[in-house]
Parts: structure tokens; C-alpha cells; sequence
């Protein structure tokens, strides 16, 4: 590790992409509907991605002292239940293609993640090509896993169904992990970030918990976002259920391969992650400009502004570094090298970016 | 409240009925599915009862030093996704009288709270008279009301929706709560108790927290189990989503009506629910003998010995207390008088059991 820590973001979305992305998605899924082929694709210029990142996530960045973000596309926008997977390809496709602009533009600040071009029902094998092609061409250093591409219907197998295996072998085979993230729901019964979401992490460590797939891979790895939805605050639940189960020790079962992130907003929440999760199983992540846009009353900052949380933790210097910067470098196996590659071509950029800054 | 409170532990079934009566429902399914009529209800004498509570949750109580269970039939037994409105209108009658044997048999020990004959897709408003009955004829205090009666296919309206009125209509006129509890699972992406149990926790929430109906029923009171699944641990997710959405403070706007469980596993989560919830919102709960049946190896004790982890937690005696009795006493409105009425039928029934039990 470096001697001064960097501060990594692992988990942030490009939720304010130009409006004529998502304007094409609701013209592609409106042409499927039609039985049409869908309308060519928007021009957006490079100022036009600049301007929502510099007045946007770079901003928030400076604000509040973080260095770079682990970038992936807009999770609720994935919408893996709309469409085929046809049009799941396309969409994952102009996404994918406008991390990566962001990331060339803001080199230093910004490494992809690969949003999947899933679809419900439909064997993810379909996603390899996207997956090479991410970390090949763009120096991407993870991947998005929906583990319910119906949107709150679950009518694909569970995580630990071998179903998903070639997923996880491409996982392995390049180093990258995935983030378990589900998507917007469509089920009725669910509010998107106010309970699919942490049911979507709940699950997924519950469905790896209980499989094979870290016998059958021993070196992948999975981060459950939004501070592992119910487990950590569950994890006497989780030791007794994995005893009772005759699965050994909950540690020994999974802490090899399964991460946390640290969006949990509020003090109380962060507390407890720190004391039940081992440090080296915690990832720094925000996920700002994202669920929770508002300033806590009882703080005076940022819901998501998860950094401060942090730096009130009685930890010693040496796990805050672990949290913000190591274990990230450690789980995103490929990210070091990015961001030593990544920082070579910075100088440019960010030249032409405090230029532009200065425009009126 | 009385001046030594009693230990009240809110959530518990009766997970060790003698044999028959999970055979019969095994039987009553099998001919609902050969189009038959069910079999005769099986016969239990009261010694077939009384010896599965005084070598099961009667003994636990003793061990742990708590006085006194509410008491309902097995969660995950409820099975709502299995047959029709019939099926589960037959199958609740019996869980139910069973509970009523309990509660006749050990009065002062435990009081009972209904299943209800929910079934997919039908309206709940079938669930009435059992309600009535179970009120009126058994001296209940309170219902299990499933938010996902297909089991994790989620094919019901929310709980905010009109759909469940009647139900809380009929919880106002009796001056009873509803826990808001699923059933087994029988979409195989959830673990009954690892999973689908947590998320229904979240979802109850979330669905009540975006409702109209603490406008419409300004009294009606909801206790989440399970610490309230990820709801506690994400209460500054929760806080914030309510800001955003413009529904005003969370605390205003749910704490009249919601309640939560104590019902966490380890001593971490337990400091967090009462460092984040009014202690007036919290009760008292293990479901002892449920989920979770091992010895935590970092404590020597039961992960369900829920009592233990709030004797250690930093509260006055007096907010003790509101935990483990005043709370109980206020939510569930009827409970004190059948606390009362009970305890003048014990003494017959508890010199018996001590008889029985000198018996070889």
C-alpha cells in the first residue's frame, strides 16, 4: 500500500448523465414494445459529460475530500427487467461506453465498474463478451451482478445455482469482482432504495453463504453494497443460522470472499459495521448523488457524506487506511495498475478541465 | 405500570406442537391437492400439550427468568402460499385453539396472538371472524398479519393499500396490534429465516413509512420483528428517504404507530436498536426456540437469550422496564386486563403442572 492512503469510493453511479442518455433508453424500450428497431444513438459531446461530472460527482469529490470513485452506470437505470437481451446488450453497451468516457475525461478521479447486460430468465453467458470487452478496451476493474434481473419477481436461480458460473469463472479469470446490485423493482411491493435494495444485498449473502462457490472459487470475491443490507446488524442471526446449518464458523465460511461497503447513513450504522465486521472486510463507498440526496437535521451534512462517519470511528490510522484505500486495492484486484496507468494520462486532462472550470 | 415490571417477551410461537397437528395440515394439503376433504382433526390431550411447554418454551422462560410469552402459532407454519381461503381458514382455526390450550393451560405464562386464514390473491377481509373469535372467545391480544401471503412472490397489495383496510379497521375496534410477519418462503431465491423474514421486516416498514394509513388510522399499531429487519441498522437511510420524498421527520411520521422487536442475535445489533430507536418503541422479544436454537461459542449462551444482551445495555432501570413490560402493556391495549383475568385462573393450573412435573 502507499504510504499516504488514498480515499476510494467503491461504489458510485453515474446518476447524472446527460438527459439524452436515458432518453434513449425510454426510446429503445418504446421501439421494442413497437416491434421497432430502436432509434440510433445520441451525440454527447465531451463538454456536455463534463459539465455533469465537474458540477457533479467531481464536485462532491472535493467537497468532501475523496480521491477517486469506483464508477459504474446509473444501478436503478439498468433495469434488466425491460426489454430482452437484445436490448439489455445495447443499453449495457452505451453505458458501459459512457463510464468509460467519464473515466478517459477524469482519468484520476474516475475507474469503471461494468453495468451487465442482463435480462431476466436469459442464461448470463450472454454477458461475457461485455465483460471482456470492459476490462480489455476500458480498464474496467469490476462488474455489477443483478442477482434478480426480474426487478423483485426472482425468477432467475439463486447465486449459488450453477447457472451463474460462467459469470464467476470470467470473474476469476480477469481478477474483478462483482458487486451484488439488483436494479430498479417492478414488483409493486417494492420501493427501489428503500427496500429492494437491502432485501437485493440481504439475499445475495444469504444465497452465497449457503453454496459451494467459494469452494468451487476460492479467490473470487463479492461486495455486498449499502453496508450489506440487514447482515452485519443480523450478524449473531447469520453465525447461529450458518451453526445450525452445520456450516462452521460464519468467518471462516465467508469472510475470504465477501466485502461490505460503508453506504450506511448514519453514524449509529457505521458504528456497528466497524465492530462486527472485521476492518479488512470493509470498503469505503458513498454511493453519492445517489438514494439519499438530502443533509441530515441532526448533523448539518450530507446523509451520504459517509466519509465523516468514518473519521469519527476510534479505529487507528492504520485500518482507516485499510477502509479507504488497501482492502479496495486488495479486492479490486486489477485497480492498482489502473491507477498508476490511469494517472499517467491525468496531467492532460485535468489541465483541460481547471480550464474549462474557469469559463464562465 | 406495576412497580416490578415483568419480563414480557412479545414474539414467540409454538414451534414444538405435539406431532399431529403439523401432520394434520400435512394431511389437510395433500387432500386439498386430490380434491378431497380433509381428514377429522387430530386428537391432543392436555398432557400431549403441557409436556411440549414444560420441555419447551415453559422451560426456556424459567432458565432465562422471563414471566410471561405472547404467544402465536409457528410463523413459518402458517403457509398462506398452500391451498385456498378454506385451507387456510381450517388450518388457522386449529393453530389458533391450540394457542387458546396453551394459554388455558399455563395462564399466567402465555397469552395468545392469532394467525390469520390469509390465503394469496384473496381478500383479506375473510380473516374477520377469526379474528372476532379469537378476541372474543380466546382472550387474544393481538395478530400475525403476513404483508406477502404468496410467500415471496410478493402477488398482494402493499400495506398501504385499501386492500388491507378491513383488517385494520377490525385491529382498531379491538384495540389490537398487528406483528407484521411472513411465512415460509416458497420462491426458492429466499431462506426462510435467513432472508424472506428480514426483507418482509423491511418491506412492512417501508410500505407503512410511504402510506396513508397512520392518517386514516391514527391509532393503529405495527410491531416489526426481527429489530425491524434493516431498518434500525439503515435509520438514517430511512430518516433521509423521508426527507427526500417530503414525508416530513421519520419519528413523526411513524413512531406513534410502529414498534420494534427485540429479536437481534448478538449484543452489537442490540446497542444499535436502542441507540437509534425511542426506547418507547422497543419490546422485549427472542422467539425463543425459533430461528436460531445454538450457543453463541463467543458467549457460552443461546444467540436467541435475547434478555441477556439488554441486561448489558446502558439503560435505566426505568427504560428497562418500558422494554421488557410498560411497552408491551401499552401497544398491545388489552393486554394488561388478560394479564389480570389469566392470573386468576393460574393457580389451579400451575399446581397441576407442578404435580405432572414430579411425575416420573
Amino acid at each position: 500500500m502507499r504510504q499516504i492512503p488514498m480515499i476510494i469510493d467503491c461504489h458510485g453511479h453515474y446518476t447524472t448523465a446527460p438527459r439524452q442518455h436515458e432518453g434513449w433508453r425510454n426510446e429503445q424500450i418504446e421501439a421494442h414494445k413497437a416491434g421497432k428497431p430502436p432509434p440510433p444513438r445520441p451525440r454527447m459531446t465531451d463538454d456536455e459529460i463534463r459539465e455533469t461530472i465537474v458540477g457533479g460527482q467531481l464536485k462532491v469529490q472535493r467537497e468532501r475530500g475523496t480521491d477517486l470513485t469506483i464508477f459504474s452506470p446509473r444501478a436503478a437505470g439498468m433495469g434488466h427487467h425491460l426489454g430482452d437481451a437484445s436490448t439489455s446488450e445495447a443499453w449495457a453497451s452505451a453505458c458501459n461506453e459512457v463510464i468509460h468516457r467519464v473515466c478517459t475525461l477524469f482519468p484520476k478521479n474516475f475507474i469503471g465498474v461494468a453495468m451487465l447486460p442482463q435480462s431476466a430468465r436469459v442464461s448470463p453467458k450472454n454477458c461475457l463478451p461485455e465483460i471482456d470487452r470492459c476490462v480489455n478496451e476500458y480498464g474496467f476493474v469490476g462488474i455489477n451482478l443483478n442477482p434478480d434481473p426480474s426487478g423483485g419477481h426472482r425468477q432467475d436461480p439463486s447465486l449459488s445455482d450453477r447457472y451463474w458460473y460462467p459469470i464467476y469463472e470470467k470473474m476469476v479469470e480477469h481478477d474483478i469482482p462483482a458487486m451484488v446490485h439488483v436494479s430498479a423493482a417492478c414488483n409493486p411491493a417494492y420501493h427501489t432504495t428503500g427496500s429492494h435494495y437491502l432485501n437485493g444485498d440481504t439475499v445475495g449473502f444469504n444465497q452465497l453463504m449457503t453454496s459451494s462457490v467459494f469452494k468451487d472459487f476460492p479467490t473470487i470475491k463479492f461486495i455486498i453494497p449499502h453496508g450489506g443490507g440487514a447482515v452485519p446488524y443480523h450478524w449473531g442471526r447469520f453465525r447461529g443460522l450458518a451453526q445450525d446449518a452445520k456450516l462452521g464458523l460464519l468467518t471462516d465460511l465467508v469472510l475470504k470472499n465477501i466485502f461490505f461497503d460503508t453506504c450506511v447513513y448514519h453514524l449509529p450504522g457505521q458504528q456497528l459495521l466497524a465492530k462486527v465486521i472485521p476492518i479488512d472486510n470493509i470498503l469505503f463507498a458513498s454511493e453519492m448523488i445517489g438514494a439519499v440526496r438530502g443533509i441530515d437535521p441532526e448533523t448539518g451534512h450530507h446523509y451520504d457524506d459517509t466519509k465523516r462517519y468514518i473519521d469519527q470511528l476510534p479505529l487507528s490510522a492504520e485500518d482507516k487506511a485499510k477502509i479507504f484505500d488497501g482492502n479496495a486495492r486488495r479486492v479490486y484486484g486489477r485497480l492498482s495498475r489502473i491507477i498508476e496507468k490511469q494517472s499517467a494520462t491525468a496531467e492532460v486532462s485535468v489541465a483541460s478541465l481547471w480550464h474549462r472550470e474557469e469559463e464562465p
